[in-house]
């Protein structure tokens, strides 16, 4: 694709303006895109402030180049002969970029003769159902859907139109995708929360009733599970984006927009406002609240009530501010128990 | 089902007597169940001590309720014309009522023909095997067993009667599950455990050659994984309950009735007493043995010997007591820091 | 299997010397192999310094043992009338003896009827695929690979010779497996990276366009997660052994022979050396640096550069012998606070 083209695409795609600054440098063909410390001939690749960019921009071997909004280093790309143009955001420039060099796989309509379809659910027009994949009864498969190899639908499963669920996920009876979500490989939605009563003769199990609802757009990552209530609703927001090996127990709500990294564990009843971000491995403990726009650090544990906007970090959560000045403190602890244990000699001298 | 039907369950479960407080309040049909909070007409829920009981039932609007054995709340239900039963214990009562209402799926004997079983494979009466399991050589099936689409069982692999499979579970050779174990989606079974030997040429894999047993009624959760040892035997006691994304490693031995949250990790040779609870997140390192009834909180990490009975938190684990109180000087080690800097900045000016 | 018999299979191994010291003692049959502690006639045992050696071998039960280069303890042996012989590296050679009392079990060529191939995918001589597997478009799967029941191979996937992959687990475009690698069950290589771009519609997806590669004798646990990046590769060392539920973030690079344990995490942009050995539950934070032979304890946390034969612990991770210091003053915090107490109550009063 010529880079001409490329930026036809970004200005369709809303991420480019007309009168953005950029430069042709002989309209190069490009094959594919990197890094800009990894970019060959024929490639694109992005700037973003973080990066060392007149150092990066220097050695760049890439053929075009989106630029932040500095006209310093456009003079630079320029100088060395590269195309370029210049964005508000080049790494979403980026990734309509890669969208139009690498269009994503289609998926055409079809059931494959392996798959196993119950008589009574409805599977829409465009549906793509691959090898091996399950359909149990009652279930809904809006328009449009992708069902990779493998996957398994228990009974009384709704996919909205546009869903792709990825190869070997499970989804239990309950589970309630809105338009476009996408489920990775080996997830398991709608699996039996966690409840267990104790009785003279060990654990009774209470019974797991409820519903795991995915508002639009969730996307649940490889190996996550999201289980469902005992009553009620499971519930994550629209928009949200759930890493791998991610554990969201019974009952959890999230708002829209949340972003949880690989490993996080949500116990169940946990409710999370919009626009949460936790960073890996971080646990949160069941009836937890978290406020819209909250942030917590990798590894952190949270429990009680987390405010709005806040950021927190360590375990038990604190404010991140504090717990870098107590982190800090915390490596220093045997020489403040010697500076204490030398102030009680000198004062036991007196 | 009418309240009154619903109550004769309760007491033919055990959990109800005959003389138990009770107002049948017009008897009626219940469809469902919910939480106190957002029960509907129709709809059955409980009350258990530790809500805020008194507000939670002048504003709920279920049609019937579990309460426990307190007049004044029975008066107040009486009050607002609900049904209500009184129990010792209404939330094992709730898990016997949604049993009821909502009476577990069941799953036809029979083999789907997409099924593949070895001819050496025992399959006993009673078995339901789903569309694309894989049953290999040598393998028993017990009696009523049930293995949903896609489980895939390993050579030499035995199930005794009543064990539940749920999709894409994988069990490896040596795998010895008693009766009424249930695995759930995606989980895997005596895989090989992550032993290797440092040689001049890198790691050589030690041969994984014994077993895992689970004990009655052991239940183990999504994606959950359970090695098995070079030698010998991992072993996961009767009435253990396993939370999803759990590892155990090789040669792990659990007592009875533990009970281990998501993402608990064990590491190879520990051994964990009878009635064991790990709370979300805990690491236990090898070797390490965990008495009976030991509870540890989430995310601490236990390593050498844990006494029957302790408590313990953090990392490494030291007891729940004293922890609280440490994690609270922590976040107020800066302070303390100060107040040292101060005490020897007035010693050195004496 | 006679003991001399196993005597010659390790010299064939090269795990063993012709001038190794030994006793045949009757040359016993032995059936298998069992721990020190647990062994019974027939079997045999091996005792690596650490254990308590002569107290082991003092109520060993089994026919035949594998000491180390001790003659105190071979005489014991002796004296028991057991048959021994006496190894550099004991466990190194229990690990090639079981191997040839248990050798692995042989998976046919062949290709079940059940498989659906892709007619574009090229399958080497030699090849097992079992049961409802499933081998997408452009797949090359090399000689003598082992594809287990329900593994999927998404287009574009390459496994050079001798790869087993095993059930259920998933590969994904663009995932470049080198000779001799190991899938385990229900792992995920070569999913989408977790890259979005906030905008002012919510998260827009970064496309993962990237490889993942494994090199060769690669080893990758039950349901561990391997992502593929935006651009570039995600590469995993020769040697490297991975343990069970790891996730390995887009773009990660690590070196040989590393060693990571079960639950570790693993952000995006990280980079190990060689001989890296992470334990269970460590996370690695995005675009930290780990030199060569770096070891970090369990649950510690990494992030920003750790030195070359480094040992580190605790969350932010610092040098192991300065965190047990710091772990023993915080279990002593709440002393230490008291004390500071009292002196200032102390320097008032002047």
């Amino acid at each position: 694709m010529r880079f001409s083209t490329l930026l036809l695409h970004l200005a369709q795609q809303g991420v480019l303006n007309d009168t953005a600054p950029r430069h042709l440098a002989g309209d190069p063909e490009l094959s594919g895109a990197a890094a800009v410390d990894q970019a060959a001939t024929g490639q694109l690749s992005f700037l973003m402030p973080g990066h060392q960019l007149s150092a990066a921009l220097a050695t760049c071997c890439a053929s075009a180049l989106l630029l932040p909004l500095d006209p310093e280093l456009q003079q630079l790309a320029q100088e060395r002969g590269l195309a370029w143009v210049a964005l508000k955001d080049p790494r979403l420039g980026f990734a309509e970029a890669l969208a139009a060099l690498h269009p994503p796989r289609q998926w055409p309509a079809g059931i494959h003769p392996s798959a196993v379809i119950d008589p009574s659910a409805s599977v829409g027009v465009g549906v793509h159902i691959a090898a091996h994949v399950v359909v149990g009864a009652d279930c809904l498969v809006g328009e449009g859907c992708v069902l990779h190899a493998g996957v398994v639908l228990y009974p009384d499963v709704h996919l909205a139109e546009g869903c792709e669920v990825h190869a070997n996920a499970v989804l239990h009876p309950g589970s309630r995708l809105a338009r476009g979500c996408v489920v990775h490989s080996n997830a398991v939605i709608g699996s039996e929360g966690f409840g267990f009563v104790p009785t003279a003769n060990g654990w009774r199990k209470m019974p797991q009733t409820g519903l795991v609802v995915l508002e639009e757009q969730v996307e649940v990552g490889c190996g996550t599970t999201i289980d469902r209530p005992s009553v009620g609703e499971t519930r994550i927001g629209a928009g949200t984006k759930i890493d791998n090996l991610v554990q969201i127990g019974h009952g959890v709500v999230t708002g829209r927009g949340c972003a949880l990294a690989a490993q996080v564990g949500i116990a169940g009843g946990a409710r999370l406002g919009n626009g949460v971000i936790l960073a890996g491995q971080v646990g949160v403990a069941n009836r937890t609240t978290i406020g819209d726009r909250a942030i917590a650090s990798s590894k952190s544990g949270l429990h009680g009530d987390i405010a709005a906007g806040e950021v927190v970090s360590g375990y038990p959560a604190i404010p991140n501010r504090l717990w870098l000045r107590c982190s800090a403190a915390f490596s220093k602890l045997p020489e403040l128990a010697r500076s204490v244990r030398q102030l009680k000699a000198a004062a036991s001298d007196h």
